[in-house]
């Protein structure tokens, strides 16, 4: 494939020219925020690099798209996608990001943080004895690229992560894994459940009340996308403990609308979709190994499979 | 060395009876707590078991003494010791306990915690970067079993940390080793100091003002001991930002005095000695096999040093 006007968008168009620019890559570029980008832009584009396609969004003479996130569902998930354009994705070091982002949560709980703050507040010397992460049952739902990495960095601590993938096939890194349907029987001794699933028509709303009550008291992390659980179900689970806490990063509809209850909900804690940013350096550094694999017609390992969805 | 009378005092006392009497042991014990250990029981005693010496310790006919903590300074700081007398200490899963608690208020500060949790407070949906912790410069004072422990963990996390040991010697799982001597030239860049130090005559007040005035607003760990850190230099260096945060599990006196200002600085989080709590199973299971390996005149891994301190 060979490209030459490459329009690039999205939260850090700018961080991204300042380092392409300094690249002297022989294309043409434009950089736009999302709202600038004309239809006149989107005709002249070969290339488009974006988080989400813009709302005026059209394919025009676009051969290629490239995701600055991992996610592509913003691309794909209720939208049509047309059949010869490449999708590629940007995977850099998001699994250890998100594995860093679980871990502190996790620990964050075992070793009663908030229990102690507390105490200190009071001036209270008063042991409550912390649990090993080792101990811990953590199930991982996706054992593609990001769950392996999150697999990876808690199997280094001395854990044993069970997955659950739509197959059930065994990956590395996890002691076990399980397909989507015969979970029931690892959910039910989970004390944590981490969710790396992509947004597909499979995934959306899978975290529901059939699944929340396999749960005894389990902490839940969502890392994944947000559509994937049904807040409804996530709050009655709540109220039942069958979660014990949440702690969210990705949401349906974001920014999470201000009257969310879950906001206020003293056990769920939100951050808004952090666990994994894009820094410019990295997506600049994707998008252009990406572009080199393209035309030298090397295998695209970030390539997305379009009917799959991830 | 044969042994037949064993006194078992200290907190766990009851549950160290309950685990040890189920065992049919053919020795003779004596399970009391600390204000109740007479003379008589001393007199009697081959063996004595505990945290520390009760007030009114002596040796006696003691052949033995074992530490149900890591820590012996109550037995051999500002002590004098019986020259004869075999000291060993508890040494168990201390280390991984230790690296699960530095990790997580390691994992806390770089993920933001505190300000998501303000903004979740005021449903306010606004990105800060985390910092990951592959990054991190991170000096870890003390290279023996938990200091290593401690390495070993960070190490399979991604972080290169850098020991600092009296000898300076290189041990596994450090990137590099320095002496205590040599320590400012990695101070100066270092992000995090954890420290896992015994107290000793050496280590007594070893992080005073001139160690802390070669930090440049790092994190400080102490999961050593509290009188290794003179606590008005430490508050010193949190006012000239040389330190960022100190994390103190340990202190020169425990419980915390009341009146202690270090409770209430907004910069310093306290927990009451909690990093590597002994379990009664550990501590059962640490002592006999310490017991068989003297019975059957085996290297014993845990004895102390009395003249070394650790």
């Amino acid at each position: 494939m060979e490209v030459q006007n490459i329009l690039v968008t999205g939260r850090i168009y700018q961080e991204m020219a300042h380092i392409l620019l300094k690249e002297k890559i022989d294309k043409d570029f434009r950089f736009l925020p999302e709202s600038e980008v004309s239809r006149e832009d989107l005709l002249w584009a070969d290339v488009y690099v974006g988080f989400r396609p813009t709302e005026n969004f059209q394919f025009g003479n676009i051969k290629w798209v490239h995701s600055l996130g991992a996610g592509v569902d913003s691309f794909l998930f209720n939208r049509e996608w047309k059949e010869d354009v490449l999708l590629t994705r940007t995977v850099c070091s998001f699994g250890q990001k998100i594995s860093e982002y679980c871990l502190s949560y996790i620990l964050r709980d075992l070793q009663c943080h908030d229990v102690y703050a507390w105490y200190q507040s009071k001036r209270q010397w008063k042991q409550v004895t912390p649990k090993s992460i080792q101990a811990q049952n953590i199930v991982i739902y996706g054992t593609g690229t990001i769950g392996q990495e999150v697999a990876k960095n808690l199997v280094s601590l001395g854990v044993k992560p069970i997955g659950v993938s739509r197959s059930g096939t065994a990956k590395p890194y996890f002691s076990q894994v399980v397909s989507v349907s015969r979970a029931a029987d690892v959910l039910v001794k989970a004390d944590w459940v981490i969710n790396t699933l992509p947004l597909t028509k499979e995934t959306y709303m899978l975290f529901n009340d059939e699944f929340f009550c396999c749960l005894q008291n389990a902490g839940f992390i969502n890392v994944g996308r947000g559509a994937t659980v049904d807040d409804e179900a996530l709050l009655r689970s709540l109220e039942k403990r069958h979660v014990r806490l949440a702690v969210l990063d990705v949401f349906a509809k974001e920014p999470l609308a201000i009257d969310s209850p879950l906001w206020q909900h003293p056990n769920v804690i939100i951050t808004p979709h952090i666990s994994a940013l894009t820094s410019p350096e990295e997506a600049v550094q994707c998008f252009l190994t990406t572009l080199k694999n393209i035309e030298e017609n090397k295998p695209i390992v970030n390539k997305v499979d379009v009917l799959k969805g991830y």
